[in-house]
């Protein structure tokens, strides 16, 4: 009887959960599914559930449900761990090993491999994608990014509509978004921005420079423009080649979070204007509401597709959504070695997006899936620009 | 002709638009309808403009979007103000004033009565309620309020669902509310818990005192007994009587904020813990998709009521939203006097809500209005037990 373990690694997403309904539902009937608690800790402490009967329809009713449900978590993997995590999958006989994660997952995974090779025992590993921050590569894309980039467009877009209406009490808000090294979250603010004139007017990410100076420059011609500032930064964007502001570090692994706090503290120790900064937060990963039809379809989607290649007998794989360049939106569903995942490490933004976003849009406006209503545009009038003169005085910081 | 003046005032709300509209609806045809630009300051500052033709489309077509469409903002009144405020709607010889606002909107209004029957000059003033704080009086509820605690509840059960899958990594998340002196949105972040387990496991309001030793003790109980602790603070939350915890003051106001990352503090360095904090920050009073139509609903309604006084005559009056009750959600509009609203101030929670939040959440989710999917129960098992164990020793603070 086929027996495999299946856990879920590294931050939910909103659609985690799908990708792993979907691959219980591609399994062949009778097989034993073992679901690993708490991502790799549970593997290497040997906390695995079997889940049938009735705790199959528990875990299948997750499909619409934000979390991971058989719980995910950070676990830092020491070669000794490693090797205790191969014995309890040979005290159970289970040969086939199966995570959803992003690059710290297939990384892992990959050691797994190799470590189970050196053991002599056969372990069949699949690698099942997933991340709200884009940056794993070998696929166009991960299940989980374009939720929390909807989350984060509709955001940003209301956030600025806000604003609008409160140019003679605020002018500035900055918009942190989550995304570690990447400016995918980030970039995709602009997504529903149809005029110059509304929001946002500035994004920043990881793979721009950027001083204090032209970002002090920037913001002050953007409110003698506007009368007020929407920017979205991403939270691993640094000023002058600094160090990423970090909330702390738990288990090795840094918490990013904080840029915009310290741009906020900037714009108000060197610029006469009323500024607020707020994180994004969790609500990017989670927010049910957000979820985009298309990325719960595709998440289900690899999800079925790993159940294909455990009944293949591949291994070292993981599922990889290649989108074809033709008109509209059209993707299959291939494998790819995860030694090439691994070794290709954090995918950033390729240069053309940023240099032209609107190939960046359109690339993206097709996994957001359903339609979004569109606002009518802003009012530019003359007691508008009154408003603008209103505004006290700029000093260009030194 | 009928002539009336209308603005928009204070925070903006995801449904303030959906009143103008329901008022300007409401209007005989021909009736000459003043948009005041940027609230009471337009008033002062005589900055209104004729809406008419494509004006009025270009008005209605903001129904169904957030922020304030006329301009809102924050003005502080000067009795000089007032005067010059009287006196530009007799320059256009405008006897009708109605605004949408909050408190401080309801006592301006009452002010301009007083101040326009001292210089002789007939002024109807009617109030159209809207707060996301709920903290008005004369009113079960205000509009605008529905739409925020449906964020609110929303947001806290997905990251509360979220942390479930984490707490290997974090054990701690809190998440700070707007709602000024009163705890109306953060006391709505419990609606949708379904068990004991499930976050929010505390919720912190103004009208409570908190003292930090008893928070610290309740962290801990709440952790041990959960392994992990989902935490609401409304922003007017203090500890031990302090006063509150303010970003900034601006014209006078003093803008809320940070209590969250206060209680952030003092678990980090009293327990050892990973906590998190998050302001849910501005999409409380913006986010278009947490629309209750319910809410909208009410908020056109008011606004059309608002329109029916103007032709009745009324004046020095504020829509109130009264409700019946008996079983199923009854309420009807009636007219309360300006002076009565502005005499009570502000409106806090009710003790009955407080000692039985059950009966808060009945009237409650009746202004939800559209049904909310239940997500499937935690499945509470034995490895889940052993997780607890995991948590590191917990020390009382001293």
């Amino acid at each position: 009887m086929l027996k495999i373990a299946v856990g879920q690694a590294g931050g939910p997403t909103s659609v985690i959960n799908a990708s792993l309904v979907g691959f219980v539902d591609g399994l062949p009937d009778q097989t034993q599914i073992y679901g690993i608690m708490n991502g790799y800790q549970g593997l290497v402490e040997n906390d695995l559930e079997l889940i049938e009967g009735s705790g199959l329809d528990w875990l299948r009713s997750h499909k619409n449900v934000p979390g991971a449900c058989l719980g995910s978590g950070r676990y830092p993997f020491t070669p000794d761990s490693i090797t205790k995590a191969v014995l309890n999958l040979k005290e159970r006989d289970i040969h086939t090993l199966v995570f959803i994660g992003g690059n710290g997952t297939m990384a892992a995974l990959q050691k797994m491999s190799e470590a189970a090779a050196s053991m002599n025992y056969e372990l069949q590993t699949i690698g099942i994608p997933k991340t709200v921050d884009n940056d794993l590569s070998g696929t166009d894309h991960a299940p989980g990014y374009a939720s929390a980039a909807r989350y984060v467009s509709l955001s940003v877009r209301d956030i600025s509509k806000d604003l609008e209406a409160m140019r003679n009490f605020e002018q500035v808000r900055i918009i942190e978004t989550m995304g570690r090294n990447a400016g995918w979250l980030a970039l995709a603010a602009g997504l529903l921005k149809q005029s110059e004139f509304e929001g946002p007017h500035m994004i920043c990410v990881p793979e721009v420079p950027l001083s204090k100076e032209r970002f002090l420059a920037q913001v002050q011609d953007i409110v003698k423009e506007n009368g007020m500032a929407t920017i979205v930064v991403s939270e691993g964007v640094t000023f002058d080649g600094d160090s990423q502001v970090q909330r702390e570090v738990v288990k090795g692994r840094a918490v990013l979070g904080g840029i915009s706090t310290e741009m906020e503290r900037l714009i108000r120790m060197n610029m006469g204007m009323t500024v607020r900064s707020e994180n994004l937060g969790m609500n990017q990963r989670c927010a049910v509401w957000a979820i985009s039809d298309q990325d719960r379809t595709e998440a289900y989607e690899v999800g079925n597709e790993a159940a294909l290649y455990v009944k293949k007998g591949m291994s070292n794989v993981m599922v990889s959504i290649q989108r074809n360049q033709v008109i509209g939106y059209n993707y299959k569903l291939k494998s790819v070695a995860l030694e090439h995942v691994a070794n290709d490490g954090e995918r950033l933004l390729p240069q053309e997006y940023i240099s032209r976003p609107a190939e960046f849009y359109s690339w993206l406006e097709q996994l957001i899936g359903d339609r979004i209503m569109r606002y009518p545009p802003m009012w530019r009038r003359r007691a508008f620009d009154d408003l603008i003169q209103h505004q006290p005085e700029f000093r260009r910081s030194q």
